[in-house]
């Protein structure tokens, strides 16, 4: 029986990776629990728990139970991290400080016998530009966002935790999920969804920078892959390098449109309509174009070969759905 | 008239950069405080204050006095936060959060005139291999050591404070300062001034590593001098890069030993003594060889160019004195 938490448990990513836990047999037995500070009706079914992650408290009341494995996801997403400084620094870096205080305060009671898997959602958001046109595993984390200094600084932490041995930790560099399915949120890539989801559902689409931009992509579903993959995997072959980039389609916004085009015909794009946003522009501008992640390529990880591929899963998981 | 802050002031790199500071007229008319949990006999002699930087109330104090540039050396040392977790996460990343707070709290109070210069002294120890034969400016910072992880840490936090205006930053990743005066310390890389120290003054030295260790080094007057050149350096051609890798000399300890014998002969070679320390082994074995800091050059940052020149630096400024 493995004991497993996953905390941000009521998003879109929590909850896809919850129904991916509860529907396949990958940990042989579970007791799963959701943490969030709130949660999606007619969500996953199992025990959850609200709360405040940013609360030292509960980070503490979390790893009293003692979790196996520990997946966190809870965040403030990229856009409201820039508009809100010290919620974002709060929330995305002072509660993993707490959690992984709270881990180690369990890990000493324990004459260290306890030592969880935690498996952390960074992002590719802790790189910033100028690129090379492919960012290899060894290219320099310098962000331009606060979100992304926030998630590097969380590398580091579960990084050095995990080489004194209090945890067993990995941090996976999501590309950017895409279609996220449901509604808009404040994150600033938040239209790279919005622009396939909208027309897919015959709703007008807003498409805030130039279609020239390209940009480094993965589905929902191969989110909750890669997070059940880093929990199962042998962490003896990261080699101490514990933050990975994760594999994705690199495409440009005019492929994805064209690819919406492939899937849903000329009156699904017609929906699209630009409006440039200058603060998007910007923020979107820092972002990685392309990767070669070869580590995590050959520690099994999978992402979708094409944005047609990455379409198709939107409708068949949640678009039908 | 400038208003400096040296946290860390008590210390051997602090005491250089205070002694320059008065010396020499780079601020144009300066007001000189030292922070310290103690100072040196004989020290330069200004305005020093005492306590400890990990204290979040004490950051409030030293911040409200809104000196226009911050020196922060402050920090436990290598050797000491690979045994003390705690205090070294504590000391050498917490102190620098309730910094940046206290400070962003006087920016908002002065509706954002206030705005400091922050000097921080990083470390080469943010890198880990396996390393290229030079370390370029785009290479993984993906530290071994707590001590690394931590540097590594603030280095985030200082970059996106001043992206956000809150401060203008900049980390200087110092090479390991080589030779030091007076006595060992817990630093893992010790004994790097140990072997040229103690036989310049008559002493026996342990040399806990074999010596084709190769490794990155500059003086401590170079050091004094890149503190004050990052003071003043125009931070727009930084480009949003604030953390620097620094020139340096790259050599193996036999060169070292080569001119140490240049220097004083082989009577003081014959005071150095093999006795290989497995922890210090492991610890220097993560440790970077070379780099091609092309972005400090750039900027006007000069190191000695070899360790012949590193040590004529500690026979003039500190065996004579």
């Amino acid at each position: 029986m493995t004991k497993i938490l996953i905390l941000g448990g009521g998003g879109m990513i929590g909850q896809k990776l919850a129904r991916r836990i509860t529907e396949h047999n990958i940990f042989d037995g579970v007791e799963l629990t959701l943490f969030d500070r709130a949660f999606p009706k007619n969500g996953v079914i199992t025990k959850t728990v609200m709360g405040n992650i940013a609360d030292a408290t509960m980070a503490q009341t979390l790893a009293a139970s003692r979790p196996d494995v520990i997946f966190h996801l809870a965040a403030i997403v990229s856009g409201e991290a820039e508009t809100k400084f010290d919620l974002g620094w709060d929330v995305n870096m002072m509660a993993m400080w707490h959690l992984l205080n709270a881990i180690k305060t369990e890990h000493d009671a324990s004459e260290g016998t306890y030592r969880p898997r935690v498996v952390f959602t960074s992002s590719i958001a802790v790189y910033g530009g100028p690129y090379p046109d492919k960012i290899d595993d060894s290219f320099l984390s310098a962000p331009l966002t606060s979100y992304g200094a926030q998630k590097a600084a969380c590398e580091l932490m579960i990084t050095d935790f995990s080489r004194k041995g209090f945890i067993d930790g990995i941090s996976l560099r999501l590309p950017t999920i895409c279609v996220r399915p449901g509604k808009a949120n404040a994150a600033a890539s938040s239209f790279f969804s919005g622009i396939i989801r909208e027309p897919l559902n015959g709703i007008v689409a807003v498409l805030p920078v130039a279609d020239t931009v390209r940009h480094w992509h993965a589905s929902p579903r191969v989110a909750a892959q890669f997070l059940t993959h880093a929990a199962t995997l042998d962490t003896d072959l990261l080699n101490g390098r514990r933050a990975l980039n994760l594999p994705g389609v690199s495409c440009t916004v005019a492929e994805q449109i064209e690819a919406l085009r492939n899937a849903a015909g000329q009156d699904a794009v017609d929906l699209i309509k630009l409006k440039l946003d200058p603060t998007i522009m910007q923020i979107v501008d820092g972002w990685p174009r392309d990767f070669n992640p070869k580590q995590a390529v050959a520690l099994g990880f999978v992402a979708e070969s094409s944005f047609d591929e990455i379409i198709k899963v939107y409708i068949h998981d949640d678009l039908k759905a």
